[in-house]
């Protein structure tokens, strides 16, 4: 796998080279950045764990305003929700692995138990997850709030703050 | 795209739920986490970047020994190498998105520039990189150490050491 990942890797970088930047301005990474997440069905959600390490865990990419806020669906017992209680610092990752694109957000993260937050995100069959239905106190909403950026694409990548 | 993502997993979710576990022990994480390591194009790394935030990059998946080594290749000047020469506690995340499998390892980072390191990883067109060649000063290699893994499939997960 590798010899043939790197390979294509080498062939896309190249053709990103030969083509020029395929991002010149801050409005460009953010719009693809954009388009980035309105495509993507999961994303990787980091957060600071146990002793300091950074954890990562992939996350349904269920809803989005722009790249201001981005919504999660977890369980209120995951090892996730109690660390982000110690520390709401956090970052979300897109990812393109075919065209080599890739969007990371840094910002904050609030934890919601609001009816009107529960039901935003609730969709029939979900007691998979949460048996006692949209008011079960398993189920919590994570609200990310974007505070930077970083786009790529290709050898390019660009930082922007998101207001 | 969300409401689509969501009646996906919860499907998986559902089928999971039917099948009973699909990793019952250590052994079983470690051996499926293998499979998902030797099958992926790419892998999520993340550090810790700065004031705190944690950060996280798609890296090429080279090389491995087992779980508890993965090497990437890299560029010297990159946010990612100075983040690391600050603070070496990382983690490596795979995902399988279409099956709802994922693989954290949490660890830690050497920058290695002998040329061992370096031939290792190289291969021919790696100049669009490195334009110096395998002797570039712009071109590291990152020897990732695995402590700890957690692998998750469908509604379970389990967590491990790897000596």
């Amino acid at each position: 796998m590798s010899e043939d990942t790197l390979k294509k890797a080498i062939k896309s970088a190249e053709e990103s080279k030969d083509k020029g930047d395929l991002i010149t301005n801050k409005q460009d990474a953010i719009a693809q950045g954009l388009e980035l997440v309105e495509k993507s069905a999961i994303c990787m959600l980091g957060t600071n764990g146990d002793d300091g390490f950074p954890n990562i865990k992939a996350m349904l990419n269920l809803k989005h305003k722009g790249l201001k806020k981005i919504w999660f669906s977890t369980n209120t017992s995951s090892r996730r929700v109690q660390q982000i209680k110690k520390d709401n610092r956090a970052c979300v990752y897109y990812v393109d692995e075919k065209n080599f694109k890739g969007l990371m957000l840094v910002g904050t993260i609030d934890i919601l138990q609001d009816v009107e937050s529960r039901k935003m995100l609730w969709m029939e069959g979900a007691e998979v997850y949460y048996p006692l239905g949209v008011e079960d106190p398993d189920y919590s909403v994570l609200c990310f709030t974007t505070k930077s950026g970083n786009y790529y694409h290709g050898l390019k990548n660009i930082t922007f703050e998101i207001e």
